[in-house]
């Protein structure tokens, strides 16, 4: 099943995809909304109007998750290559709901944030029930799904500060989408690319801590809710580890497509204000 | 004016305090809420039901901030002792709304999080209006007002990846209150106490990044909302900093007061699950 937040002429709604381009609406302002219900998996059977949503219409799946979890240096192929050691616990950095926009949407970037932009492909998990000290054993029952993310970053802002926040969050800028899907597992290749090049391709299961350690790792710290969004991490090939750099510039597209997933591609438009 | 968050028999409310211990109910479920409001200065003057609040009913004085931001290394006089060059930016990192409690309320941790716990007494800043790219000189009429809290920290948790989040935003450890102060401005001493002896002790503007430039500075980055809360940093003498190390032992109070804004007060319980 295929979960969806589309915007509509008074706002947005939750939708279950019945294929790439047509839906049923269903009675929740928001996927997030509706993860929020007891018994959603019964609830997003129900009928509802048909709809046929444009590619505009796609909001972030999750319109303002609760939380959202980005995780380091996660790829282990990345990880040997680069000739570091595979960590013990996962890095953890912190988006903001603000960040998002929606599957095929623009990233808007001021001038001043106009340097350094650079894509990180990923594959995101969303969580679909309340998650307190769970065991990775346990852990698939709190995943609602996956989605596809880009943690877009701001490599100067990131890297100016001991902390990345700065550089992970700027408005606007995360593509999030297209859908939730409940019934996909990771393993299939995430690739990501610029202008049409290929800039970044991994199976999604060469994690260290896959999605389960991470709930059982993260719900340990705080409880995870439905509706929060943990993005798992990026593999090897982002524009600020080649030689020479390859940032993004105004006008340019990313893709970011998971096999089987689904893809999401937003184009970079650097406005002045 | 000073706003607070009191718990009632059936949930929470805004209310207007009128002495150290007495205060006005207002219409809204939470100080955040009330924020939201356009005109909010006008309706905390409203009139509404007498209550005589105790201790334990001062919840977090806003329930859960859209975004609490935390900034790193800030106060002059520490950096110049520890020998830093002054940054030309502020450290930014995130805390969670989970990790909030009242100001009297204890510090719950579960015992596999029981070590290297420390305090770290601050000034928060509370937004007040919707601010995007706010030039300091206006930054005044973005604050609602001010309070305390208490940026507890695992430090262990802190420091074994690059980034400090999972150390700083661990369930249940971070008091913040009593109130929301509207009038009271930055200058005076902020003292933190552990088991009565004095920690911390600095005056409140000794800051490399004021909280006027902390709303230009941010909200450059990303919009930030009513309710929103800018920790703004500590100053020298925590515990971990000293010789021999002084961590929060089981049953032990952290007290951080600041002159004219008020007071919190929590005790560190370790619990078994």
């Amino acid at each position: 099943m295929r979960l969806a937040t589309l915007r509509t002429e008074t706002g947005t709604t939750a939708a279950r995809m019945t294929s790439d381009a047509t839906a049923i609406a269903l009675d929740y302002p928001d996927v997030g909304t509706l993860l929020a219900q007891d018994g959603w998996e019964e609830l997003a059977l129900a009928d509802g109007a048909v709809l046929n949503p444009e590619k505009d219409h796609f909001a972030p799946v999750i319109l303002r998750p609760g939380k959202i979890i980005c995780v380091g240096l996660n790829y282990a192929k990345h990880i040997d290559e680069m000739g570091h050691e595979r960590p013990d616990v996962p890095t953890l950095f912190i988006k903001f709901p603000e960040a998002l926009i929606g599957a095929y949407d623009d990233v808007e970037v001021p001038t001043f944030n106009a340097e350094t932009l650079d894509f990180e492909g990923e594959l995101a998990v969303i969580v679909g029930k309340r998650a307190r000290h769970v065991q990775e054993a346990h852990a698939a029952e709190y995943i609602a799904g996956y989605a596809v993310i880009n943690d877009y970053t701001q490599r100067e802002y990131q890297k100016r500060t001991q902390q990345w926040h700065q550089g992970k969050s700027l408005e606007k800028t995360a593509g999030f989408g297209p859908w939730l899907d409940t019934e996909w597992r990771p393993g299939p290749a995430i690739t990501t690319t610029l202008e049409g090049t290929v800039m970044q391709h991994s199976p999604t299961d060469d994690l260290v801590f896959s999605p389960a350690k991470l709930i059982e790792f993260i719900s340990h710290i705080y409880p995870l809710e439905p509706g929060d969004v943990i993005a798992t991490g990026t593999p090897d090939g982002v524009g600020h580890a080649r030689d020479p750099k390859r940032y993004i510039q105004n006008g340019e597209a990313v893709r970011v497509e998971i096999e089987g997933l689904g893809a999401i591609e937003n184009t970079t438009r650097v406005q002045s204000r």
